[in-house]
């Protein structure tokens, strides 16, 4: 593997250029010839009866062209989880019901923007109002208003999970703990915020720019919302500023800006404000997680119960996803010879979770790391020797779901005590000073198909020309992490050429290949990039023969694409430069060109994943006593996330994952108050930045994943999880107050320490 | 035939309703952030060296963001004719010395377009004034101006074909005639002018949005000017208002667009004027032919000389195709036992001449058939007569050049006397008016591979979805003609779906299938719908397998698609739906989307073209002999262009021919007067309008080309070459004068009818 030219460099990123000068152009900055502006009315409402709508005073202001409701929207509800139709439940615009605040309403098309919002204003709604329940125990409380008719109870979706006898195998552990978490809502924070634009032809056909992480499903879903058949919709997928799982959805402004076209003649525009993008937009699930699990003396894991509830919010959104999701991540990690997991998804008239980075991980490792870390104290024994004792292995098997085709968790585990000097600073640190870990797996892409997808997960296309260069044409989707550059990596070393000689067309669901599911789940490098290299090696064999024949070779030669070159090994004489030899194949073909195709469907992998990530990370804290506050001096991060493809990449991923992870842990909380956002700007939403972030190390164990290309699996996704736990474990280090409650903020420190103080004097004064 | 769902009928072109309503995007209407403008700083000297160009006070000029020169591009020539390139001899911008009045000199980019133009002004060009040949005799005279230094005696391409013995077959006929005729240059006239817009990305690579017929010639010559990679350059055609061969070539402003992109790091845009375009754009080639002709007292021809001298202006441009096409035609529609033809292009220092529709047919037929007609009145032989004793059929030979496939000319001359009343009009109008044959036949796509492209000549990629849409991909370029609409057509009816069901992608050199060599020569429905009928016919046999499954079928059951359903031919009953039986193949495939990839390359059809166009007109005029203006009351066409794909499509292609031809017969002429065009603005540069279109039918005879999809075979540039000739002899007929001198002016009518009323009093005289 060493003699790579291109996997494992340290390769910039293909669209530096383009976003550093201003080039690159964002769903926001297209423009069509007499393009109209939309604008979304909300409801102002948690949870209301809509009696009845006026838009004739906002439809008679100059420069509007069309103002649509609920009632002017076919009746079909969307959602992502295709394959189980009872699970969509919105409609783009408000049919009957406002479930949340900022669920939408109406939608305004006109000259300008300005114009579109002063509609708005004159859109009379008259509501009744109902009782809402705005937490997951008043919504499953009896006699709680029913959010959605079709849903009695609230509880939307429920999830279970189980292996081996959890009652015995607690009954019969020496040591069992229970305790229960809760997890706040966080913003994706994601720097573009929506928007789209979309046109229609004279048939009504749409094609509509957006800015998605998952065309495909943008595609399909509008197109049934419409009545139009798939393929009448076109999705275009521009540069895309950021989405952590907060733009894999059709949402309400793709629905009303093609329907608003339609309807207009003339090409339609939304974008949503950050106001918007924060008070109403999708969320990372609040979740209160219930676990109970049970040890032998020695620290041998016995059984696990796992009991979670999600706040949905309004909407299922990827809550059923999530539902499973975090029952998933509750069993990763270590080998539990038993496991129960229960999962209820509850609505609320709470503005709708959706995925984000993790998706499930954050809080289900929050849960169970600190929980890991609770019981090694009480066992006794060091907090990383008994995750080693614990530790997964490569070959092991979640019974039902996967195997683990790779796993170096043993070694992350070993590297980052050393490299944090976890013993000493465990053992000498005081002052309020502390260290703590908390460790992570997490999903290559998903298996179980709830999109219900048609086609292949992945797909490429590579058309090799004469001229030397190559062009690759993929559904995959780059919204910013980077996967054009990784494919582009992948196809380069494949053939032998050189990133500047391939281009790439990447995500527009009419020119190319079907079919990809999109940017989620870190499913694009695996998934995408095994594609390319099939397609890649369809190409090699097609010049390999052509080499044959120029040189008369023995049918037993080895031959290799490499520097530019397709030669045969070891014999550099004999070859010839990459474009000589597919001319030579295209005049084989009498001028056919020379074109490779490859697809990806993950088989005989279990339910979940191809494979996962595993990593270990140890935070160093400073906890100032006076004023609550926790600042993460060092952070050591050692990733297992099989062979590194491009350094920087991966640097980025984690150092992103370690700065989203901070905030999750320490001040990110989207403040609710009776289902109203309180901090819907980025002045009172607080995200780290770039002089909160730690210093530290960040490193790799590379152990190459057979599923993988060129033994690559996740990275972006499966960091953002420890910090939270091991920031918490730190700051119990620090202080003895240990925080189950996200974030760990000033104010629960303060509250924390003072009541250690208060138990500790209390404790004196009884010994006195 | 007969039952055909969409070939045959009346189809509305796809682009109507966006060209209708402006939401149509042409090259001039596309903007992207931070683009500059262009313009181009033109020779105002027909004939000069270039002793110092200054562009320092307009480098300053606030606003402009670059100014360039012949010096600061790669000294790369560029010209169509990629297989000889010698033949290639222009530079974007001058080097050295300007060849015409309008030779571009230096290019600009600025904020705007008025600040570029100011910059014009401040640029200073020292020229050394050179002699200058502005006509074909002064060019090749002794001691003539040398144009280009490579060419000494300014004949840059000569052409010859021969067969038979010509000179005994003249000395063998009973009648020979030798007549000289001359035709003026004149202008496309498209409605919209050049434009194009150039992006550079951090590579330097290009993305070209250009108004062009030909996006793969232009991708290939700016690729090597600018000393990229054929595929570094990505060519986008968007709509395009209009090219009638004009468009067919890489053009100065494409290059500097490029230079300028890749200079500034931004986006340039360039839209020539119509002062431009008419001034100094392409034009028909102005000719001097020479012809002499021998038959035999009773009509049959036997031999003919033809000699031929083109203006090609500065440069080569199409000049070579030119100069031997118009021999190819002096060959056409009769049978020419004996032939010999040389053609001279001829540089000169007027504005190059290029390719325009009819390309060398309506000059050759100009002169043929005048000559044709001229020739029967002395025979004593009806004209049409004589043309039918002569005429072409099916089955005939040009030696080593075509084979004749399919040839209804006889019946084209019988029909179009029936219709025109022939024999009576020609009998007995009198007064003033008249009437005059004129017959044509043109190629239906070249053979010959001038371009020396590496890949098919046309391409075809047909996606099928299970939803019953299609997706049909090709380089193809739709600049107005409708080929898009016709290969929706062919596609519908080979899938037995509807024309709403497709969906058209067309002419980008990234993402559509390589390979295509544009729109000219009349090419694209022969050639790009054998390419989507190969394809549609694998989709075809992938779903009739499945049909075999479904039904258990014996396997000599016949299938066929049709009314959107696959099924058993005569057993409507077994049969599924388009969409089913392509998610039933996609099944069959795991997931693997359908897809069917066509190409079509002529083979064994000779050199020219794989068939020929045959038609014969007649027009009625009315001269007044006053004015000494024509007027054509109304045209008779008798069209063979095989099968009809789509009435509306022929008729209309017709009818502008007919419109073309008749400005090309009576008014249209770019008047030179030492190198500057005269007349450069539609306000005296007359082209017809609607009111002078003549009354008249149009009607084809559909005799299927067995190499043509469906049947079908040129139509769109055949018919712009009769219209001269049959003018002139109607003039001839009305007045007695016989124009051989395009256009046939009022001022030349009525001197021509003042020398016969002299001639007659001369003779009346004498006689007395």
């Amino acid at each position: 593997m060493s003699d790579n030219s291109v996997i494992g460099k340290r390769v910039p990123r293909s669209d530096a250029w383009a976003k550093a000068t201003g080039s690159a152009q964002y769903a926001d900055d297209l423009s069509l010839p007499g393009m109209l502006h939309g604008k979304l009315l909300r409801s102002s409402l948690p949870h209301a009866r809509i009696r009845e709508i006026d838009v004739s005073r906002a439809r008679a202001l100059p420069g509007v062209k069309a103002v649509i409701t609920g009632a002017d929207l076919p009746k079909v509800k969307y959602g992502n989880w295709r394959l189980v139709p009872a699970t969509q439940d919105e409609y783009a615009l408000a049919v009957g019901k406002v479930r949340f605040i900022g669920d939408e309403v109406a939608a305004v098309a006109a000259v300008d923007r300005e114009t579109a919002e002063e509609a708005l204003d004159l859109i009379r709604v008259e509501y009744e109002e109902l009782p809402a329940a705005f937490d997951i125990d008043a919504s499953m409380a009896q006699g709680a208003p029913v959010i959605h008719e079709e849903t009695p109870g609230n509880i939307s979706v429920t999830r279970n999970i189980a292996y081996g006898d959890v009652e015995a195998g607690l009954r019969q552990s020496d040591y069992v703990r229970e305790d229960v978490f809760t997890m706040q809502a966080v913003s994706h924070a994601y720097l573009e915020p929506c928007s789209c634009l979309a046109q229609s032809d004279d048939q009504g056909r749409i094609t509509l720019w957006t800015s998605t992480q998952t065309p495909y499903i943008v595609q399909c879903l509008l197109a049934s919302v419409l009545g139009l058949r798939e393929n009448e919709v076109r999705v275009i997928k521009p540069h895309v500023g950021g989405g952590f799982g907060g733009k894999m959805e059709l949402r309400p402004w793709d629905v009303c800006a093609a329907f608003l076209a339609r309807l207009t003649g003339k090409p339609v525009k939304f974008t949503m404000t950050r106001h918007e993008e924060l008070a109403t937009g999708r969320r990372r699930h609040p979740m209160r997680i219930w676990s109970r699990v049970g040890f032998r003396k020695d620290g041998t894991l016995v059984a696990k119960d796992f009991r979670v509830h999600l706040d949905g919010g309004g909407y299922n959104s990827m809550g059923p996803t999530a539902a499973f999701l975090v029952g998933n991540f509750g069993a990763m990690l270590y080998r539990y010879p038993a496991y129960r997991y229960e999962g209820f998804h509850v609505y609320t008239n709470n503005p709708p979770a959706g995925a984000m980075r993790g998706f499930g991980a954050p809080q289900a490792l929050f849960a169970a790391e600190s929980q890991m870390n609770m019981a090694a104290l009480e066992l006794g024994i060091d907090p990383i020797e008994l995750r080693i004792a614990n530790a997964m292995k490569t070959g092991d098997e979640i019974p039902d779901v996967a195997t683990i085709s790779s796993c170096a968790f043993r070694e992350c585990l070993e590297e980052v005590a050393r490299r944090s000097d976890w013993k000493r600073k465990r053992a000498e640190l005081k002052d309020g000073k502390g260290v703590g870990i908390g460790c992570y797996s997490f999903i290559t892409g998903g298996v179980f198909n709830w999109f219900d997808t048609q086609y292949p997960f992945s797909a490429a296309e590579v058309r090799a020309y004469s001229d030397g260069t190559v062009h690759l044409l993929t559904m995959a989707s780059d919204i910013g992490q980077g996967s054009d550059t990784v494919l582009k990596q992948i196809l380069a070393e494949e053939l032998g050429i050189s990133m500047k000689d391939i281009q790439i067309t990447a995500a527009d669901t009419a020119v190319t290949p079907k079919g990809d599911l999109g940017t989620w789940g870190s499913r694009v490098t695996l998934m995408a990039g095994n594609a390319v290299i099939e397609a890649a090696r369809q190409i090699k064999e097609e010049l390999f023969r052509m080499l044959s024949v120029r040189f008369n070779l023995n049918v037993i030669h080895d031959m290799e694409c490499k520097d530019g070159m397709v030669r045969v090994k070891f014999r550099p004489d004999r070859g010839m430069k990459f474009g000589e030899a597919v001319a030579m194949a295209q005049k084989s073909r009498r001028g056919e060109p020379v074109v490779g195709r490859g697809t990806y469907t993950p088989r005989d992998m279990g339910l979940v994943t191809p494979t996962f990530s595993f990593g270990a990370q140890v935070a160093e804290v400073e906890v100032d006593r006076e004023t609550g506050l926790t600042r993460v001096e060092k952070m050591f991060t050692v990733h297992d996330c099989g062979k590194v493809l491009n350094p920087m990449a991966v640097e980025g991923q984690v150092e992103g994952s370690i700065q989203m992870g901070l905030g999750y842990a320490l001040c990110e909380e989207l403040v609710m108050s009776s289902g109203r956002t309180l901090n819907a700007s980025f002045l009172d939403y607080k995200t780290p930045g770039a002089l909160d972030m730690p210093a530290g190390e960040s490193v790799c164990i590379e152990v190459p994943e057979p599923r993988g290309p060129y033994g690559a699996k996740e990275t972006g996704e499966g960091p953002v999880s420890p910090t939270a736990p091991a920031i918490a474990d730190a700051v119990w280090h620090a202080t003895g107050y240990r925080c189950k409650d996200l974030p760990i903020t000033p104010e629960k420190v303060l509250r924390g320490i003072r009541e250690i103080d208060r138990a500790a004097r209390h404790a004196g004064d009884r010994d006195r």
